[in-house]
């Protein structure tokens, strides 16, 4: 197996949803979703539609977002942007600015209208790209 | 907002380590990680390695791996493959087979030695890209 031939190698992520919320700024955003976040639409891309039809009203999943607009060339910073706090290398922070800002997004779904479905508590801005959705195992 | 313009964008992700294992194929993988899975061994890129400072044996990680194996067109299908099992959404599954593969992988760090990082229990195949590294919260 050929390492060094795969490190140019990268994968293409393509939006299944994006989110509607009335979080604009990132800066208004609140650290982790049970920190006060509101509920939000995700509007899915017509493409993915039979993936929606067993979701309910009440399931709990994690959604996967791509952070758009997080910095990628960070790998040491601050937790929660406090620079008392020890420096630390970004795989052991949730800070957006990482190689691949994906987030994680524990929520549960409030509602479902055809290609539309509500969920609790997302931290994530307006228009953010939703890459998946799991259930919570 | 013009959502209609950004159904095409895509991101690219990029491989921040690649998984060495003993398990070689998808059919040999448990499920699940906590199914009897082995450790592996996580071989970090060079550009990635300051992202690693602080981790230390013990912590608990979710890492997030691109199923390269993975089928990106499925949008329904069994539950573990399963066919007496409901036919369902792939968004209500955990299947690999799913428009963007991306899993989610709860480990915890065995053993750590520079670009090296050891991890109980993890169902990916030997060569799998991982995507990120985040602390168990």
């Amino acid at each position: 197996m050929n390492k060094r031939s795969r490190l140019d190698r990268h994968y293409e992520a393509i939006p299944i949803a994006y989110v509607e919320s009335s979080l604009v700024e990132p800066a208004d955003a609140p650290n982790q979703g049970d920190e006060g976040a509101p509920a939000a639409w995700l509007v899915f891309v017509p493409e993915v539609i039979d993936g929606l039809s067993s979701l309910k009203v009440g399931d709990r999943i994690v959604l996967l977002t791509w952070l758009h607009r997080a910095r990628r060339d960070v790998l040491r910073t601050y937790p929660g942007d406090d620079v008392h706090a020890p420096y630390l290398g970004v795989f052991s922070l949730r800070s957006p600015d990482r190689p691949n800002p994906i987030g994680l997004h524990p929520v549960e779904i409030l509602a479902i209208s055809g290609h539309r479905v509500q969920v609790s508590n997302l931290e994530a801005v307006d228009g953010t790209p939703i890459l998946d959705m799991k259930p919570v195992i």
